[in-house]
């Protein structure tokens, strides 16, 4: 049987729908964990769901998912602009690699249109909210039936 | 009723499936086109599909759409980069506007990472092949029943 | 008698008075016409209008005032500051040419502050509308009578 | 009854006429403000004119111009290119402000192609010598009309 | 009653005294505390005071200050330099938050000229040693007052 | 006993209260005039209180600071960012400086993010209007007593 | 027998002769188009000639070549330094391509200096001329044997 | 007798042997641990071995090595090229430092060629492997003999 | 007979003897001026010498020269690298121009590497202190007698 | 009877044929000369063939063919990248100079792009191997019958 | 029996422990070519030792290392920071590379901070001084034996 | 006795007097030389004259110096904007170094605003032709004196 995919949130997520709504919505990290295990289900697939701030944890989380999961959505929220040790950890993983924001990271401050995570994950979605989190897990699921 | 989702593709997307295969995989426009409208009808939306390799007649497509169309899928291809024009006239449209790449734009050579209508996109899907315009169908479908 | 003087006009602004009104105001293409028309009899000048969508077309354009025109104005929009073909195309000009933008691209995007036109141009005249094309045939006109 | 417009030139405009003429032509500033002082007169309006080589004492010119001008043209020479102090005065008035330039600086050296002024302008006008000034207070009238 | 003010330091204060004198004096970090807490008392003020050396400790400490303070200091150190996630967590306080550097980062190697702080702050102080903390609470007092 | 701290403000701040109070507030310069003596009365200090809109007078008020001024407190407003001239006249001082803005200039336009200034004052403080200034002279105080 | 040798020109090449005759030189496009026939002929090769203003029709003609030719020559003209569309066209080709410029583009403005096409052309010749074309006719047809 | 040698690694250096082995090698850490043991022990010296992904944690290790270690080999991986803080905590050493990276960082993508560190080591050793570790080893023993 | 060399001095320059010696010596303005003198009259030419803070009185003491003198050396001090209508006002001068600027700015902070007057005066001469007055006067000589 | 033409090469292309053959082919440099001369002979002209590693050297080269060559071949190799010198010797030459590279310079690393020479050749042909050698030469035959 | 290893010393090593003393120390060139001879010794290889001041004689001295050598250390000093053609060299030889500095050059003025020779070394040591030179001989000796 | 000065020229200037006389005159190098034996004669120095195509050569140059010469004059020519190894020589003297340019280096093309020369040398002229070498001996002479 497949092995789950693990979804890891980074800084700040665990404010959502509280932090600036006007960006990001009103939709908890709660709410999003739930979206994410029942689209999973759809595809016959388990869920580890992980939300840390630290870069560090961020690193571990992702050598976790080495031996422990099929495939990663990741949304490294500002470790995205800034994080080389989360590039280097993506890198020792063979499973596919989707980046999601909730926000359109292209249409906001100039600091947050590099990502280090894009010229290594698979997919890169982003400015669609929770949905994104649910399109991430289907692209993922297509490429784990190949 | 709902007036439909515009699909407008740019410059060279018509090769697809010939041109360079290892980027951007086999599958042609016209199995893109059966896709989309396969995926709208799941939605009960209507399609108009468009390729063009003339900046000026995007520019007129997109135009056309902001009478006809409810929401508009884009993949300009190298006018991505390159075209204020279809940014100045994406910019006129109320309706929401997916941008889609076939490959990771941020994978590839360094002018690729910008996109002029990235700043304007409600939702950007990149990396994921041509389900990445059925991935932009479900976003705009979402947000049309809003 | 002396030879009409041509109004080139670049993308988009076909939807001029209906795109983006709070930049470029309610006034349609038309009106500027009409008014260009006017303006134009008072110095005894005919005059070409043209519009197109097109980088290519406008090239075409400029190459044919090269026989038929006493002078040019040309607002050329998004191209401005993108297109280095227009830029060569005027540059086969003898006739005086005027650049004119309705808006103040000095107070828009950082992208909008060069235009290719300028380094070329007999004058720039910017943000002032409508008026800005009569008052570049005014200066057309007079240097038409040295 | 409408105040006066001021109009305001920068250092070295002084010696108008007979600094490099191959670039700003024969006309001296005595020449520009008798033009200009028949062209408000045209529409109606009273004028203050102004020059200086000095930006602290441009800087009190348009300070004064806040009380007593209901429009601005500027012609701030190389304080253009250099004066923030300028941009932040002019930021005090609510009167409309029209840069004006004799020459076209985007033809000149790339020093010279960013005006600080541009950003806070309601126009800029360049490249067309004493007429610029005319067309300048052309526009003035017909926003103080408005 | 007031809320007490969180005072919030980075990494490698809590070295202070003992690291490169000549730049951060010998004031140590439990120095700068009483000396906070004295100050915060003359406004009648509780204060909590925190140090770490981990970015996703002060990310969490920013976030515990949502609910628990009615406003912040933050000396962040070398994380003013490189951290979004500190940036981001900062943005979803409503209370005034004082930006602290012991020493006159203008005045040292150029990467320290920029901090993601200041653009968020409402106050920034720096070049005072352990003074500009005192500072920093009488300007949050204040502001607490109106 | 001590010599006055020399007070010195730079162009447009004549202003103040009635600019942009979006902002820079209501309050006046008379008024931060009178909150800088109160405020060096109670360290038994004295007070030179300048204003200037022109480079060469601050050059001036600078060097006369060298004999007459046991310390300066600067803010030299647009000048921070053009002037090589008035970092030149601080440099030749020996008694401590404090430069002082009233907005926080890290929150807006890039242009005012440098300030030459600041690599030769020994404290920056900014964003936090009149009371920066008293801030200021607390920390001149200090400096004096030292 | 071998496919002709495409020979694609771009924008404003029609008025080669006419423009610019200190820099282009008074050869026209059809003087080159015979000189390009006769050179062919003499390797044995047809040739398909072709010039257009329009970016879109020469990326059609480029795809049109990918089954009708055995070789291209290109002078992009002015698109050779603004068209990823042109590049992408030119990467779906499998027969050789080579560059050619009638002037000597890195003797002029720095935006000629970099042309997309060269990182995908076999050669680039430039500063020669209609010779140049002769030149890169020889060059496609020694690789044409091999 | 001299206090031990305090050996310090960065993220993702745990998973050393399986990450990327034809970037670095099939080593794993516990080897290098290993060949460092054996190393100091010729020089007389002792060991402390440590690896974190957490920049705090190294922060922390580097303070705790002020005082308990003669010197530091640092390989600090990822944030070598992003972190301040443990440039900062660095400086407060005075026993001497050794950079270590196992791959040759000039040889891979450009964000690597900039190491914070660097600048702060006595000595950079980069590309060699383990064996990189052993000459640094060497390099701190010759110092410490001085 | 020939009229006189004017020698103007930037801001600053009173300062001369007092401020950083380390920098710029213990000689005054006054001894320059005197050396001047002398080293003038050894030519057979009249002296004028001038010193300003301030650009605009800069400005006009160099409109002035245009009749009055038969060259110009000119320190402009920090001038040099900010002011570009002190370079507009040399621009208008026949006579020669010599740049001395007494120490090496080459060798100094960055933004002083640049002097917007080097482009248009006949000679530069930096670093030699008040010789390199003595030197411009014996260029300025040898150019008048031939 | 015409001067020889003189054929220079720069560093390392001694090795030709055995260097890097995949990026430069296995023609040795002797093959190149015999073609050369043989091409020269279909002109009409002698030929000089140098090869110098030694920039210094081929300055001298360049100096000497002054007097004694009709024109010029050069391919300086990696001087092109970083020789003002050689860029200075050429510019004293009044005969034409073909600047030739046997690799496609444009599609390397991007710090072997830009070329010194090529701003001051007549001709750059590159990418073409030992043909663009025998292209020189004819262009340059070219220009000396003219 | 293998081929001795070739150490290349570029410009100014000669002067070597008279030059700088503070920055590279008080041993000789002598020195180190003992030091060498005698470390290469223990791995029973022989030595070649060159220095020159010419780069064109250290590409020869490289040259001639392809088939005499079996590695080669090389500190190219100034010429590490400007030389393609030494870079073009090295990438001819098939032996291992070292890379050599005697100072970190990281630690210097930014010009130093690159080193064309870093992308095509195998490893590089620098900030040790002479003992560099033995530890470079016992990397290159480690991969003579693999 | 002094010893004598040693006066160091660049690649080209052998061809003084031929090359370009338009920027460079038509001095001749033997010109000059016999002008700087004069001039040394009437200070009491004797004089070494060397010109050098070589960058290796001047670097041997330099290093002589150190003790033949009591100061050095330097016209590098091109080697001044790009040799690093030249710079490294002349850090190595410990008399007083003078560069000079016989033309205005700043007003030419950007590539030759910088040299690495400046920022070590005592003095800087340029511009001023032959009498610039008059110029720095005198320069240096006054120097020698102290």
């Amino acid at each position: 049987m497949a092995k789950p995919v693990h979804i890891i949130n980074g800084p700040n997520l665990n404010l959502l729908g509280t932090r600036e709504p006007e960006i990001y919505g009103t939709t908890t990290l709660a709410d999003i964990e739930a979206l994410c295990e029942a689209r999973l289900k759809t595809h016959g697939l388990d869920m580890g769901f992980f939300q840390s701030n630290d870069e560090g944890e961020i690193v571990a989380l992702i050598q976790a998912a080495r031996q422990q999961a099929s495939g990663v959505v990741i949304n490294a929220a500002a470790y995205s602009h800034t994080s080389v040790a989360i590039l280097d950890a993506l890198q020792t993983l063979t499973a596919p690699i989707m980046e999601v924001h909730l926000s359109n990271i292209y249409a906001r401050e100039s600091f947050r249109h590099h990502s280090h995570i894009s010229q290594i994950a698979t997919g890169v979605i982003c400015g669609l909210g929770a949905q994104g989190y649910e399109m991430a897990i289907d692209a993922l699921a297509a490429r784990l039936k190949d």
